[in-house]
């Protein structure tokens, strides 16, 4: 790959690089195409990442479908696809990570606590090996976002972070490779973290500003959805991701539910008015 | 200087780079030469790095010439010298850091606990702009090249790294840029440390193996040097750095000893005969 890359860029091509955990659906996609936007040779990487799920997390029920994954990415124009292993990149005596000290300790980085240590990890080694002029990731993930943009500023990587907008369902449940995991009646209650979003939403460009008020009604809407057990709710300075008390400047919703045992994550940008 | 590098490689040239802390000597250039043997563009970089400083250690007063470091760059044939300054280095906000879990926890490691994660953490930052085909590391920070090694390997940098022996002044002495806080008379009491790690070297030549009495040895022969202090003396395993019992295959004796305020690194191989 690393090969490849050189290759490519010494054809003066513009190398762009859409990271996966494979099991691709339209939010994938999406990225790719934003992606083909910004440069023209896409690669796309398909690795389960070990290093970021926990013990007990869902590291081997994780949903894989390489051959339908390929087909996808060959559709969607990608030049070439990483596909590494596990035992290749974390070989015999493997010791070095990639941490940082604040954005990891909010929201998902509270109750996974490898996750995001993993994450910057793992980009580390797929950013050296690609060696793509840009990246992108999805605004789903936005805690990842926001480690991986401070990742790329700190440690000098010559990339350009983008971001891709989440695409979701009709109802508006944002697409996920887990959403896979829900019987279809949790499918149906699943809808409700993305309408308590918009709910919240019109709430604050309306003028409800202090975020107790707005959480405390929002908690009180998940709570009462079957099956539904809230991890967080939080809402956020989108750059630190430190919680704030009142909406003055666009602020962050975010949220992760477990709809029984299926960890959904969303989140939103509140405007407050004018 | 990432856009230097990517004109660099899309020549087709062999970028070679030596990073260094500046305060130049021949040990230095001596990288720089190996370094021009295995490239045709050679970049150094001089840097001393604060944050591989613990809070009591002589960042403020390590020795800086700027100037003259730039006039021995250019004779030794440097394409380019990479002179970044801390503020861009550590902007605000700065909390990425790439540690390791084991290699640290030896040697110097133990008592400068900053060092390590510091060296890791700069030398990714430059390995990202400097964007080397190769990168030359000295033999003298034994423990770095090991620590820097698997770096390269955990985290996929395409770079390979080449190290060079240690450049030793007359007497054995090895060069280095904090021997300039040295008295008169404790520049030549510090000697000693070569002299103790050649003795060692032609007992263990001779057949005696257990390291135990050879340290002991040692640490009595260090200790007898008016003002000098021993950090510690290991004889260790040259890939993990764990202790070893006997000389049964080559293995490192490291050192680390003050002479008055000025604190020495020295290293040397042991083979066992046959």
């Amino acid at each position: 790959m690393a090969a490849h890359a050189d290759l490519v860029r010494s054809q003066g091509k513009t190398l762009v690089f859409v990271p996966t955990m494979g099991f691709l659906h339209e939010g994938h996609i999406s990225l790719m195409e934003i992606g083909l936007a910004h440069g023209n040779h896409l690669v796309v990487s398909i690795f389960v990442n070990p290093a970021q799920f926990g013990p007990t997390e869902d590291l081997d029920a994780y949903p894989r479908d390489m051959e339908r994954d390929l087909a996808l990415c060959k559709k969607a124009g990608a030049a070439a696809v990483y596909t590494p292993d596990a035992s290749s990149m974390y070989g015999p005596g493997f010791e070095t990570r990639v941490i940082q000290e604040s954005l990891p300790n909010h929201l998902c980085g509270l109750s996974r606590p490898r996750l995001f240590s993993g994450v910057t990890t793992v980009v580390t080694k797929l950013f050296n090996t690609v060696k793509p002029h840009v990246a992108v990731f999805g605004e789903k993930d936005f805690q990842q976002l926001a480690v991986l943009k401070r990742m790329t500023l700190d440690l000098d990587f010559d990339i350009k972070i983008v971001s891709g907008p989440t695409v979701r369902e009709q109802d508006g449940l944002a697409k996920s490779s887990r959403n896979s995991y829900l019987s279809a009646t949790q499918r149906k209650n699943a809808t409700a973290l993305y309408q308590c979003l918009e709910e919240t939403g019109k709430k604050v460009a309306k003028g409800q500003l202090d975020t107790q008020g707005l959480l405390q009604e929002a908690k009180e809407k998940i709570a009462a959805v079957p099956e539904a057990a809230i991890d967080y709710i939080n809402i956020v300075d989108p750059n630190s991701l430190v919680d704030v008390a009142r909406v003055e400047k666009p602020a962050l919703m975010a949220m992760a539910v477990f709809v029984g045992k299926t960890r959904l994550i969303d989140n939103m940008m509140l405007y407050p008015p004018g």
